[in-house]
């Protein structure tokens, strides 16, 4: 018997469903992809350097590679007079030693010779001879050199488990000479909508019918968040229906997520369906959140799914997906980052709902003002055309015009 | 003969080859794809939705529908007493029209009767009968009510040509009916790196050499913009290799990108390659900004591409990437939203490089302090933790700690 009265915070609800999986032994299959295939996946170990980088030390500037005490008050009318013993080339190495009143080409990139301290750029100088040249610089010791190991050193942590790769990463992971990567394998999913009243694309649209909205819906946010939409059903209100539907989905999806719509029993044909089918029976039976409470969570440890029924209300179950789903998963992950939000001040005064989470659309603008955007119950256009949401704490009073909030993205 | 001295401008190399594009009938191809299979695609028609959503008034509540003058001066204590002559249900038509003293019940998002004007929420009623209601609510007309078209309206502009699809972009879409829609086929990129000092990822590390980093940064990039990579190519400096590979790559590829490192003589030999394999020969050849000053563009109307010499120095080439090339193809398909930004203050005073615009890395905390990070030329760690980075005009002087100032991000 499931207490529909007894609601959980979000906060609640997200431990419950992340201790039942930790419990439960879900875990994360790890794959290995080659660098150039890691774009935007999610790294499933921490990278350690094995190198220094760079592994010499190298000139910022096309020039001479100097004994910095040699250029001491050198200037533009007085030079100070070096002899050039050499020249670096780009990716090789240099075996000469300079001494004081010794200089060697270096163009940018190219090795450091042992004995230089600095360099000296090359529109600072002037040949005199083809092996002497006069200097108008006076340079600091270290100047112009990046040392070995400036960038990173070897045993130094380069990216942590976790990590959502960016192209910069793998510019990065590329200098540190590193090509294959663990990364977390895409988890599946399977989302069914539910609803009498609901028809796909394939369906005339009817006088009283509603298209189908959060199917789409939450493929996009799937793709989004890295995970592989294995299958989508669409469900007329059938307790025994829902039931198979899922049963066979549990079997090659690691998540299974049914949205229902509002007609009425429908809250409890999913709830009793994820309730029969889950081993832990449902954990989580309504949030205290505003829009979004009809949310369910359950997980089965014999098939290793997670199951949640999010409610039918698009932007409830958008942001329900973000909030319990994706917040459970990249948990299991050590994803952090994900998280992006957005500092503003509030452009008007917001009521909060006492007792629960409120979730408010809002729009914020360039100086950072944050307007609510007042959509009416599943009008998905605002969701469509917001940047964000707020949420107001559960034991939060309103906010105030003029107050700083945090927008968060979908 | 290419004029050596005379750079372009950011505006002005951007504008060259768009131009270019333009009169040499460069177009990106455009296919069909289902609304579930359109996360992050390129929008390449405007659509105009052919139904108004909703398609008819329906109810923001479970309650009842009624004649808001009905309820004039109801409250706690002195209720209205309502005739219930009916119910909508779900997802059917409802045929009733209502009169004073009369309402219906509706669950939410059911549609509301004719003769109704508002609704009233369950909680504010009470069952005196089987058929009668008390009303302890007073309501303004249309409250509790979405009119039809309140979404969208038939015949207005859903989502631009151009635009990027969201995953809310496609719940938007699928509320509206559509289910196939027309994006811009991604277009072909091959990535060449070109360096006697760069060895690759299958490559042993000597003392030396440096691994390759523009390639996988540039297949992040293409990957982050929605670019296929087609091929790429480590070469050694050679004229011959370097022509003879682009010239392969120019029957498969929309946009062939070299780029370089700096050793001696490097620059001239992409400038002199591309300058000979194009029809537009070479168009920019260096451009006014720092870094990313050795940048080369030229496009070829024979094989419609684009060809493009990017820098060396990784952080060049990553900005040098997105502000040319990245810029000019997104405006070719009327793309204008990539360009996110973010204001913030300056926690430094910054100096800028008379004569060209100045690139600057930064990162910028919740607070919008932006802090500039100065990685020395080459350390493509720094383009990892930066945020974004901010640029300085041509003629703009130094930036002062504590003025506003635009951060863009890769």
């Amino acid at each position: 018997m499931i207490d529909l009265l007894k609601v959980d915070s979000l906060d609640e609800a997200v431990e419950k469903l992340y201790n039942e999986c930790i419990s439960g032994n879900f875990s994360v299959a790890v794959e290995e992809v080659s660098l150039s295939d890691s774009y935007n996946r999610i790294l499933a170990e921490d990278i350690i350097s094995n190198i220094d980088v760079p592994e010499f030390d190298r000139s910022v500037v096309d020039g001479y590679a100097v004994v910095a005490k040699d250029t001491e008050g050198a200037n533009d009318t007085i030079p100070t007079i070096l002899n050039v013993v050499g020249e670096s080339l780009m990716g090789k190495t240099q075996d000469i030693e300079i001494k004081n009143g010794e200089c060697v080409y270096v163009p940018t990139g190219a090795m450091i010779p042992k004995g230089a301290t600095a360099c000296i750029m090359i529109e600072n100088t002037e040949n005199i001879t083809s092996n002497r040249i006069a200097v108008y610089e006076s340079v600091a010791e270290g100047k112009y050199i990046i040392k070995a190991g400036d960038d990173i050193k070897k045993g130094e942590l380069a990216l942590k488990k976790g990590h959502i790769i960016k192209a910069s990463d793998m510019g990065f992971l590329s200098s540190i000479a590193v090509n294959i990567i663990k990364v977390y394998k895409k988890l599946n999913i399977t989302i069914i909508s539910t609803g009498d009243e609901l028809i796909d694309e394939n369906d005339k649209l009817s006088f009283g019918k509603i298209r189908d909205v959060n199917t789409n819906l939450l493929i996009g946010l799937s793709n989004k968040y890295n995970l592989n939409v294995v299958n989508k059903y669409l469900l007329k209100d059938d307790e025994k229906l829902l039931e198979d539907t899922m049963k066979r989905a549990m079997f090659n999806s690691d998540i299974v997520i049914v949205s229902g719509g509002s007609s009425k029993g429908k809250k409890d044909t999913s709830s009793t369906v994820i309730n029969n089918i889950s081993s832990s029976h449902v954990l989580t039976h309504g949030i205290a959140i505003k829009p979004g409470k009809p949310t369910i969570t359950a997980y089965d440890k014999n098939t290793k799914t997670i199951l949640v029924g999010l409610p039918g209300h698009p932007v409830a179950s958008a942001v329900l997906f973000k909030l319990v789903v994706i917040c459970v998963i990249y948990k299991l992950m050590n994803v952090n980052e994900y998280e992006y939000t957005c500092d503003g001040i509030m452009t008007e005064n917001i009521p909060a709902s006492p007792g629960r989470m409120t979730i408010q659309l809002v729009t914020i603008d360039n100086d950072y003002n944050v307007t609510p955007i007042y959509g009416r119950s599943g009008l998905i256009h605002t969701l469509s055309i917001a940047d964000g949401f707020i949420k107001l704490e559960t034991n939060q009073e309103g906010i105030n015009k003029g107050s700083k909030v945090k927008v968060y993205y979908l």
